[in-house]
C-alpha cells in the first residue's frame, strides 16, 4: 500500500516518445501495428519488430500498416541491448521468451505481453523482477482478448472480497458447444473450427481446458489475491460431450459450457476446468459464438459480469494497445497482497450423469445401488423416447454431492457388464447470480 | 501521452499511512467505513468523516464500523486544512460541494467522489485543477456504482475507438420497466420503489432520465473522448410507457428498457437518454432489477458488456474504496486527449409508435397519410384483440427515420380529434450486437 513506484519511464522527460518493440509478428502483432497505425497515439513509436524469419515478415502485405522507420530484426539482442522503453510480447510459449523478458527487465524496459502461460507459471517471479526495476509488466491480453478483466478488476474492483470466479475463457470450446448446442456433432464442429481457424491442429489445449487453466489461474491471482499451482487444477475434457447431452440439458433448462470455476473456501482455492451444465438463465448460458465471459462474485458489490471478444488479432490487439498507453503514461496498476494458496478439485453441486447402456432389467437398480453407497441421492431420472434398447442413453441428476464421491461410484459404475460408453459425469452450476 | 505525473502523494515515503476523509456519512458513505473496516488495507486510514449535525451520524449503529480515532465533524474547514490525503466526496450536488473540492485539490488533496452531476458539468474543470496540483480526481463510482465501467474502459479499452456507447444507467427506471414487463402498471410499481427506497419521493431525476443523462457523458468523456454539456443530451420520460406497450413490445420480440446511448458521428456526438424498444436477443435485454449495464462497441475489439449493481450502498462502496486504493498506490489514469463536442439528439432508427383513439373508420388512412407527407414508411400495424373500440390502443412500426421527421408527423396526429392519449414514439435498437 502506498508504494511509491518509480519507474525507468518516469525519468524520462514528459514529452518524450516512448518506444516500442514487438516480439512477434503474427495475428495479433500484425493487428498491433495497425492498432497503432490508425489512431496515431501521441507519443508512441513502434521502433522494432523481431520475428524469426523476418524477411518473410517484413515483405508480407500486414507489414504495409508499419512505419518505414521500423527495425525488422530476427536477432534478439537487436531488442534486448536498444534502447526501446517497452517490449511487447506476442510470441508465446515459456522457453526461450521468458530468458528475453527477464533480460528486458533486468535492462530496465517495461514488458507487455499476451502470453498467458508465462503468466500462469511465471508471473509471480517476473512481477517481482519487474518491481525490482522499478518498470512495469501488464498482461491484459493474456485473459479474454479485448475484454478488459484485467484492468477491470484489478483497479475497479480492489476493494472488493472476490468470493468467486466463474467464466469462459475459451472461445474455441465456446464456439464447439454453441454448434453443438444447435445439433451438429462434436467430430464435425471440431473439423469446421480447425478449418475457420478457431482451433488448432491439435486441439487439445483448448478442448482439454489447459488454456482455461492458465487464464483461471492469473485470475485468481488478481481476484482472488491467490497464486496457484496451474498443474495442481483438474481439468475435464469437452470432448466426451455428445450431441444427446444438449437434449437433456435442455430438459433440465441448461446448456453445456466450458466454465472455468474458482473460489475462495478459507485458505484453499477450489478451481476446476470443465463442461457443465449452466442454467439458461445465468449469463454464462448467454455467451455466443467464441465470446468469453467473465463473473466476479464479490462479497459487497455482488455479481459483476465482463463479456465480449475473447480472441482474434484485433480485440487482442486492443488489450495490448491499452496496456501500452498505461505503462507509457506510468499509470501502474493497484497491488494487494498476493499469497500462494494450495488448490482443491472438490466442490459440492449437483451432478449430471449420463449413461449408455444395453438395456436390461435391473441396470437402474444397480446404477442406484453404486449412489447409495457412496451417499448420493438421485433428483431425477431423464430417459427420452426414441432411442434403441441395444443402445440407450439416460441421465440421473443428483442432489448436491462432491464430485470425488461420485466418480467413485463412477468407476464401479463404469465396469458394469451393461455400459457401452464411459459414464458422463458432469456438474451443474446453481444460479450464481441472484437477480433481485 | 508519456505525461510523467508527479503526485503530492508521491512525495511521502514509501510506507507512510494513507489519510482519508469522508464527506458525508450516509447510506454510501456508512458502506464505504464498513468496507474500509472489512478490509483493513494496510496503509490506508480513515481519519476525518464530515456530515451536517454530525452528532446524529456519530452515534448512529452505522457509526460502529468507524474506528474510535477518527475526527467527526461538522466543520468542514477540518477537513480543507487538515492533513488528510485524500477527500472523499458521497455528499452529492454541485453546491457548495464544488468550492470544497476546488480548495482540497488546490492544497493538494486527492479527491475520489460519487457525484455524477459534479462529474458531468464541472468534471473537465476539477481534471484540470487536479493535474495543476498533480494529485488525483478519480469518480469510478459515479457512473454504475460497483460495475467498474470507467476503470475497465479506461485502462482497457484505450487502444480501441469506441463508435458507440449504448448502457442501462439508471437502476430504478430499470426496475420499474422490468415489473412493467411482468403486468404491474407504473404508478403501482413506482409506489413500490418509493416504499423499497429504489425511487425518492420526487423520482423526475431517474424516471425523466436526467440521472442517466450526467452518466451517459461522463461515460463520453472517458470512451469517446468527447466532451458533451449535459443539458444539450436530449431526455425522454418513461413515465408515459403503459402496460400494453410491454404486449406490443412483446409481439415484437422485444422489451423496453430506459437506454443512454450515445455515438460519435464526425465531429457530433449523438446522444440520448430515453425508453426503447430492446430485442430479447440484446445483451440490454437480460439486465433484471436494478441492475447496470454497459455495451461499449469498439472499432476493433467490438462489443465488450458490462453489467452488475448500479447502486446500493455496498456496490458503490466497492468503487469508492477502489479509487482509494489506486490512488492511495498512485496509480494514475490513462489520459487521452478529450474535445468538446456539440450533441445531436438525431438518430436514424426504427420507431414504435402507439396510439390509443376512439375508433372510427379512417383513423389508419390518416395517420398513415401523417406519415407519408413526412416521407415515413411503415413497416407493420399490430393490434391486440381484446379491447373496447371506444378506447383501441394500437401501434405502428416505421422503417428507419429520423426521430425528429416522425416527431412533426406526431404533432399532427396528436391533433386529430379520436387521439384520447398523447401517442408515444419510442425509437426500436437494431442489433448491435452481432455474434459470430
Amino acid at each position: 500500500m502506498a508504494t511509491k513506484k518509480k519507474s525507468a519511464l518516469k525519468k524520462k522527460n514528459a514529452c518524450a516518445t516512448v518506444k516500442v518493440a514487438l516480439l512477434g509478428f503474427g495475428t495479433v502483432g500484425s493487428s498491433v501495428a495497425r492498432v497503432l497505425a490508425a489512431s496515431k497515439f501521441p507519443g508512441l513509436q513502434l521502433t522494432h519488430i523481431f520475428n524469426r524469419s523476418v524477411e518473410r515478415k517484413r515483405t508480407s502485405d500486414a507489414a504495409k500498416a508499419v512505419p518505414a522507420s521500423v527495425v525488422w530484426t530476427e536477432n534478439i539482442d537487436d531488442i534486448l541491448q536498444s534502447n526501446v522503453d517497452i517490449v511487447v510480447e506476442l510470441m508465446g510459449g515459456l522457453n526461450p521468451v521468458e530468458g528475453w523478458l527477464r533480460r528486458a527487465l533486468a535492462s530496465g524496459k517495461s514488458v507487455v505481453t499476451a502470453n498467458k502461460q508465462l503468466i500462469a507459471y511465471r508471473g509471480a517471479g517476473l512481477a517481482k523482477l519487474a518491481a525490482l526495476h522499478k518498470v512495469h509488466l501488464t498482461y491484459g491480453a493474456a485473459v479474454a482478448g479485448g475484454v478488459p478483466v484485467i484492468p477491470g478488476m484489478s483497479q475497479g474492483l480492489g476493494g472488493d472480497q472476490i468470493a468467486r470466479l466463474s467464466g469462459i475463457l475459451n472461445g474455441t470450446c465456446n464456439y464447439i458447444l454453441n454448434r453443438m448446442e444447435s445439433g451438429a456433432d462434436y467430430a464435425t464442429v471440431l473439423a469446421d473450427a480447425q478449418q475457420l481457424g478457431y482451433a488448432e491442429g491439435d486441439p487439445s489445449a483448448d478442448v482439454d481446458g489447459f488454456d482455461a487453466r492458465a487464464k483461471l489461474c492469473i485470475l485468481s491471482r488478481i481476484a482472488l489475491h491467490a497464486e496457484l499451482d496451474p498443474d495442481a487444477v483438474s481439468t475435464q475434457s469437452i470432448a466426451t460431450i455428445e450431441a444427446i447431452d444438449f437434449s437433456y440439458a435442455k430438459e433440465l433448462n441448461c446448456t453445456i459450457r466450458q466454465v472455468s470455476r474458482a473460489q475462495r473456501d478459507g485458505s484453499v482455492v477450489q478451481a476446476r476446468v470443465a463442461p457443465m451444465l449452466i442454467p439458461l438463465t445465468s449469463p454464462m448460458a448467454w455467451s455466443h459464438g467464441t465470446q468469453n465471459m467473465v463473473v466476479a462474485s464479490g462479497r459487497f458489490g455482488g455479481d459483476v459480469v465482463f463479456s465480449g471478444h475473447g480472441a482474434g488479432g484485433e480485440p487482442t490487439a486492443v488489450a495490448v494497445v491499452s496496456d501500452l498507453l498505461a505503462v507509457a503514461q506510468n499509470c501502474g496498476s493497484v497491488a494487494l497482497p498476493v499469497r500462494r494458496r494450495s488448490v482443491s478439485s472438490e466442490f459440492v453441486a449437483p451432478h449430471y450423469l449420463r449413461f449408455v447402456v444395453d438395456d436390461k432389467p435391473g441396470i437402474v437398480s444397480s446404477i442406484a445401488g453404486a449412489l447409495a453407497k457412496v451417499g448420493a441421492n438421485i433428483d431425477s431420472l431423464l430417459q427420452r423416447p426414441g432411442h434403441p434398447k441395444h443402445r440407450l442413453p439416460f441421465v440421473i441428476t443428483t442432489e448436491p454431492s462432491l464430485t470425488s464421491t461420485l466418480e467413485k461410484a463412477m468407476t464401479a459404475i463404469a465396469r458394469m457388464d451393461c455400459m457401452l460408453e464411459r459414464p458422463l459425469c458432469l456438474q451443474i452450476l446453481t444460479a450464481e447470480d441472484k437477480p433481485e
